[in-house]
């Protein structure tokens, strides 16, 4: 059973492994609330999955010890067990699936743990990993429906209240549900008028749904740029858990997702993957009622692939008007270019690539095309350029 | 004159309103030496600055705080000097060159700074400052070459030694100065042992040239992606100081940043800017001997503009071999493409673009040209996707 002794217990073992990470101030992500970052982004191996891994991995027996552990995961889970391990002095195989970004197989290689590359997708990962527990004897380290794991993700919670007086409310992703379980059973038990919210992406609510519908719900199909939140079924504990202890659930879009991401890096100098950006997008999207209110977002991890996070900057940029591009219908005659140019630059528009054709089969025969794209203030200034173009003759498709 | 109780004077002065930055352990960064990262990237601001601006406006008597400040600044003085103007309820004018990046006007404004854009440059800026100083009465807070600011500045040397027994050295970025002189005179006057490194630009080597020659040395022309450290021509009291405590300067190219920002992201998630990420160049890259020490990083500051972090990203991607472009010339014929691409995919590469061309003039005729990016692991997978299609008979350029 969970309890709060378990909690106590497990931080502190983990004294001897994590970082007690840091809370950082952030009034401008809702100029409404007082937020707070909770940093485990920060934490060693980039999330908060350590936490679980090491504590549970330390109720072992001396013979599940010299047996080993497996664990099925690409992500932050598979990370935190072979850290886990590697500090605990026990063998770890991690069973990922052949697709799994390079970056994160090599990651967990570094850390020490034997990888086994399956043949598939996640869930032909997972079976195997029951298939060599079963035939080597290793205990399976599951990634949140566990209770020891649960008791080790709980001492975010102790660690919030030591932080920080007067906390509101603390928001929390929900992928299976052991992050926020472990967090909201802690606090809720110390301290039982802080709220706790939960944050899945629009593309995966998994627990939103069965706790709507009062039973454990399988998503078929699940789609969002926060992969380490992307599950299709909560656990039994976790569930359980979470429909006692959380005051809501919301939402959040892969756009909004994007956006709390740039905002992080802009105004914190801090990378966030899609899951542990979400409570920061719930707050900044007024997702949840925070006005007045003392919060905490809990950043739970960093592990986002940089070309990933590339793209999010990139289509960040997009949707807050800092970036554009234009396409200019021109005539095939000298002087087109330089005319586009001028009016660009005249107005502040810094030109970042250029991309000037023939007109292909289907268009008028003297036409050509100017593909642009330019570094922009805001919408605005977009609008203007956009304007004085067509004013000078210019035809914006 | 610069002195310890003026050091400690600071520290107690800035315990109002900056946060004591987490040091972070970075092991990775070089396997020879433990490495920590003094994180003044997550500072109020996004930089150290404020802690030289705020100390140096409380030493202002009553009537000059009533007059207000003014600086010169397009970067992190800017908005540590705004910052810190309105935590002291004094007014604060800067002048910028109309160049500067839209985020960091904007930035300082949201400061409650008022702003004044001269037309020009740097240089155009800072005459504007004098005038308007001499017309109104400001105080101008130097960014560097001032006692005050330096003291400020020397408050990291204490939290250093508060933070981390047993340091061997600590390694410095350098634009004009003021930092690393008043961490090294904090730092040397306390454990005259401990050694400090400062660190520059390539492009922008104005410290080193001056210390060089034993005079100030100023540079017609500094070219770095660390604008932050892009310094003509260091102070008079910064020269003495570094000359005296420092126990050497080295430089790091604008490569050797890049992938010193990339790394900072990738294995501990923070981001950098170009002048923050010169110590970590120089310790990943041995420009300082560090072989067996415990070595600090001084990571001044995060304040990079996105658009150019996308860029740099892009830079560290290419330089570590995780991404490459590919030109090929195909005979014009059927299939050529399918063949090209199943070489790709069969080992594992990821095309993100590709570019397909008939040939031009002077080309052969029946030409055309494949130019195909791809998400590679390293150097030897590129070899391994290169020489594989070479044995196939395709022509890379």
């Amino acid at each position: 059973m969970l309890t709060l002794d378990k909690v106590y217990h497990a931080a502190f073992k983990l004294k001897e492994v994590i970082r007690p990470t840091d809370l950082i101030y952030a009034p401008k992500i809702n100029p409404e609330a007082d937020v707070y970052l909770k940093t485990e982004n920060l934490q060693i191996t980039g999330s908060f999955k350590v936490r679980g891994a090491y504590y549970k991995m330390s109720t072992l027996t001396e013979e599940e010890k010299a047996h080993g552990v497996i664990a099925c995961s690409a992500g932050n889970h598979a990370q935190g067990v072979a850290l886990a391990a590697q500090r605990s002095g026990i063998k770890a195989v991690i069973c990922l699936p052949d697709g799994a970004p390079i970056s994160k197989v090599e990651a967990t290689r570094s850390y020490g743990a034997e990888i086994c590359l399956v043949d598939g997708v996640y869930d032909d990962a997972y079976n195997k990993a029951l298939q060599l527990r079963d035939e080597y004897g290793y205990t399976f380290i599951h990634p949140f429906n566990d209770e020891d794991v649960i008791a080790g993700q709980g001492t975010i919670g102790l660690e919030l209240l030591d932080q920080l007086d007067g906390i509101d409310a603390v928001v929390v992703p929900i992928g299976g549900g052991g992050l926020i379980s472990g967090v909201a059973f802690t606090m809720k038990s110390l301290k039982p008028d802080i709220e706790i919210y939960g944050v899945q992406a629009a593309g995966a609510p998994s627990m939103l749904t069965s706790i709507k519908d009062g039973k454990i719900e399988h998503l078929d199909h699940v789609s969002t740029i926060a992969d380490g939140i992307a599950v299709k079924e909560p656990g039994s504990n976790t569930f359980e858990l979470c429909r006692k202890y959380l005051d809501d659930i919301v939402t959040v879009t892969d756009d909004e997702i994007s956006t709390a991401i740039l905002t992080l890096i802009e105004q914190h100098k801090l990378i966030s993957e899609g899951a542990g950006a979400v409570p920061v997008a719930a707050v900044m999207f007024n997702k949840i009622p925070v006005k007045g209110k003392k919060v905490v977002c809990l950043v739970s991890g960093g592990n986002i692939d940089v070309t990933i996070l590339s793209r999010v900057i990139k289509r960040g940029l997009i949707t807050s008007g800092r970036t554009c591009q234009l396409n200019i219908a021109l005539l095939d005659k000298p002087g087109q270019l330089k005319g586009v140019s001028q009016i660009i630059a005249d107005l502040g528009g810094n030109v970042i690539s250029v991309h000037h054709e023939r007109a292909s089969e289907g268009e008028d025969i003297n036409g050509c095309y100017l593909r642009i794209e330019l570094e922009t203030r805001n919408y605005e200034h977009i609008a203007e350029i956009r304007k004085a173009l067509t004013d000078a003759g210019y035809c914006i498709e």
